[in-house]
């Protein structure tokens, strides 16, 4: 931890209201990680409990006239160590910003960034209206981490991700200043496309303290199929057979490693002798949804499905959705784990799962692999045992490999997750000198002294 | 216009293709302006007839070199002078860029930026695929320019405007360096959103050369609801009864002057008398689609609607939509026109429409409004003689007016037209200075030497 002069720090806790600076090491340490659990976290001088926007702009005014490093904060259920403290730098945590207005007339929230996903969700339903972007973590994690990571989810493969909900949003620059972007508007195009620019920017380009979201009416009921194969490949195959005639409204996708790991967990009865699980639903209405429904499981019975499993029972969905939630947190009962994100073109999807089942056989790890997979968008779980070094070197050997081979398939390092901390060196293997360079100039243009978030996304 | 050395202009001429550099003024001519038919257009020194992304860098390099101004121009449609010819500078004309190709696995387009919107239907039909953003100028405007201003069109109610399609782009930067962002992915959050950035940029950051667009299955086949008003107070309540419980395919609103044009020009039995209509269509399928009818039909009835009707007839429904798409080209054979494309939140839609009637009062302009009224985005018509100086003098104010009052209700200058030139003056007024500076700074960034697009959004 870096030293602070004492009269600095305390021109902070005067600029902000009382108890709203903490400094005590103890409250500090819960601040330092997100849920990957970033070993080179640093430790902060100080956590800013953010209570509104003027709360963010003293901060950020302060750290900017200090040259201080801002790290924003929401709930901390990241996975790539976005929001790890930095020395000497202050984290900002939103999370005592949790005011919400829902128009139902308009059909859009505004809400303050620390409330979380779950309970915007729960503010839209009480007008019957809906907010689709469903990460696993949707209990635990805030809407404004969810815009600026761009999170996705399960429902996104026919509903689309955060940035598709995003019309407006209030945003602190790097100076201090507070600019509005966009507003509810359903249609806006006047000046560049900076709301878009903001989502995804992972707290490097300023801290959003207000978002004005999109809603729709609420989400019919869906019906459920959950279908069991004897390879990835047939799974995979299924998958791309599924997405060719239609859009499920989820397309998820668990290997055998996933299934038992979940079944050790919840027992939810899946077959332990499956080498692949797909969880697919329709929410067309009616005759349609019955429709959308034989042609999930046509898909699946074509492709070697040893068990296809359909129902309309909301409750029996859900809990079969519930399961496939709780992979990560089953898989992390097994050990530490390094997350992967990666993404890749839909037909190159076979080759990415069966990929990482080499590099785990190489590598001499396990890794449990989630997909949502109708969006080609897969979590590879690599388990290991970090007082083992060696097991350790090999899991971070098969981290890289991972991502190597999504880059080779022409994919992503992330698809939903960010790049924060720990995915950093390989994005220019990804992107390329010329699109880095494009990156560091918007970078630069909107925070030239590099106290957001430095060391996320770009070095 | 200004002089060029020869010795310059024949270095470009050097640098691209056997005709692909026009330099004589009569060819000239045909691309100095678009669709609005800014008076204000320049003359350039040459048009560049790219082939390819080779030719845009080489064109791009050789303007950055010698300080000369790039305007992109796809297929000239535009409505906001965001293509209008630059004194001394060069028109960067897509034309020829036409190639396609279609992959159904991936469902995903890669198109190069001259193909118009209508071509690109077309390639995706052939695979049962459906590409939705359909400006109603979708035979005659480029998939270029439609990602350049981020267009919108009639179905994006429901299925979204450009930037929901765009999954990646390959664009040609101000020094000429050519780079790709995105790709066939359906989800990627490696680095900074910069393909969202670009779409809606107007040829201000670079020229972009091919497109990945997403598609997505086939449209089921829509019914169609018209209903007349006896005013727009009760067309525009309407509207928020049907947007409050459900989400149409279509909700287009034409005010009376509007009914009366189409009819002058195309006799489709509107109801003349009538002071508003409402255009609408369900493509749910099956009982849902009759449902969502229902709700249309009861809605418009409950607000006092005249004449109700709907049909599942879909060549009947197509009439009644190229009906409104024939507003624009029915209301230019009346006059001059100063076309607006202002967007409000939707409850503020009844105040913006009869605020504009008051101000074609008040002015003593004809005003003849269609509307996007589903999105809030309105389209009034300002039509005047521009041999009549007073008038033209009258359709100014009305002009500025619009929009002032677009931005007093929360709205915005450009719902999805684009601010190009025309509107360039207005856009301070609903940024703030802030955005401004937001906006420039990017805009500094990527293109420190001002060439791309000169005078467009940001003067
Ligand atoms: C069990 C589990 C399942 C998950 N499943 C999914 C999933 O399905 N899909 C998915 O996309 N993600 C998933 N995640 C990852 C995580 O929940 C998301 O990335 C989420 O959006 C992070 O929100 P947060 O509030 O926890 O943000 P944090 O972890 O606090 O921060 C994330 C990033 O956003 C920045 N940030 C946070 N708030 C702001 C703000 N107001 N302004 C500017 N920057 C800010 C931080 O600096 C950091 O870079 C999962 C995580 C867990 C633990
Ligand atoms: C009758 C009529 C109806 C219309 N209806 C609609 C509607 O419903 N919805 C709607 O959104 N628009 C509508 N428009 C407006 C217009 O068609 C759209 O703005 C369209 O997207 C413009 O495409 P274009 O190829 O004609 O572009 P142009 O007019 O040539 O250019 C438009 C802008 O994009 C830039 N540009 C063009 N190509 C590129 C490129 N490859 N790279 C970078 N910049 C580029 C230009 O510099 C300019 O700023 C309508 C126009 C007409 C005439």
């Amino acid at each position: 931890m870096t030293k602070v002069d004492p009269a600095v720090l305390d021109q902070l806790i005067g600029a902000l209201p009382d108890g709203a600076v903490l400094t005590d090491p103890d409250m500090i340490a819960g601040y330092r990680q997100d849920w990957a659990a970033d070993p080179n976290a640093g430790t902060p001088i100080a956590v800013v409990r953010a209570t509104c926007t003027e709360d963010v702009q003293a901060a950020v005014r302060w750290a900017s006239e200090h040259r201080i490093a801002v790290v924003p904060r929401g709930a901390g259920s990241g996975l790539s160590g976005g929001s790890s403290a930095v020395d000497g730098g202050i984290v900002l945590s939103t999370e005592r910003m949790r005011e919400i207005t829902v128009d139902p007339v308009t059909r859009v929230a505004v809400t303050q960034p620390g409330l979380l996903n779950a309970e915007v969700k729960k503010a839209a339903a009480e007008h019957g209206l809906w907010y689709p972007p469903d990460p696993s973590s949707y209990e635990i994690c805030s809407i404004g981490g969810n815009a600026a990571t761009n999170a996705g989810g399960l429902c996104c493969v026919k509903y689309g991700v955060t940035t598709d909900y995003v019309l407006g949003m209030q945003v602190v620059l790097a100076d201090g200043t507070a600019v509005r972007l966009g507003g509810p508007l359903l249609k806006d195009v006047a000046g560049l496309s900076l709301t878009k620019l903001f989502v995804g920017s992972e707290g490097t380009l300023g801290i959003i303290t207000e978002l004005t979201l999109r809603l729709i009416p609420a989400q019919p009921p869906a019906s459920t199929v959950v279908a069991s194969f004897e390879s990835v490949e047939s799974a995979a195959d299924a998958v791309l057979a599924i997405t060719r005639e239609m859009r499920p409204a989820m397309l998820e996708f668990m290997d055998h490693a996933s299934i038992n790991a979940v079944e050790d967990s919840v027992r939810m009865g899946l077959d332990r002798n499956a080498r692949a699980l797909l969880l697919a639903q329709s929410d067309a209405p009616g005759a349609a949804g019955a429709q959308e429904i034989e042609t999930i499981v046509a898909a699946c019975e074509k492709h070697g499905a040893t068990e296809v499993f359909a129902t309309d029972d909301a409750a029996e969905g859900e809990a079969f959705t519930a399961a496939r939630r709780s992979v990560f947190p089953a898989v992390q009962a097994m050990g530490s784990l390094l997350l992967e994100d990666v993404g890749v073109p839909l037909q190159q999807l076979p080759a990415l799962i069966t990929g990482v089942e080499a590099i785990a056989e190489d590598c001499d790890v396990l890794i449990c692999t989630v997909a949502h997979a109708g969006d080609g968008n897969t979590h590879p779980l690599i388990v290991f045992d970090p007082t083992d070094p060696d097991m350790t070197d090999r899991a971070r050997i098969a981290f890289s490999r991972v991502m190597d081979l999504a880059i080779a398939l022409g994919g992503t390092i992330s698809g939903e997750h960010g790049v924060g901390r720990l995915k950093r060196d390989w994005l220019p293997g990804q992107l390329g000198e010329d699109v880095m360079e494009l990156n560091r100039r918007i970078k630069t243009a909107l925070d030239p002294l590099g106290i957001l978030n430095p060391g996320a996304v770009l070095s």
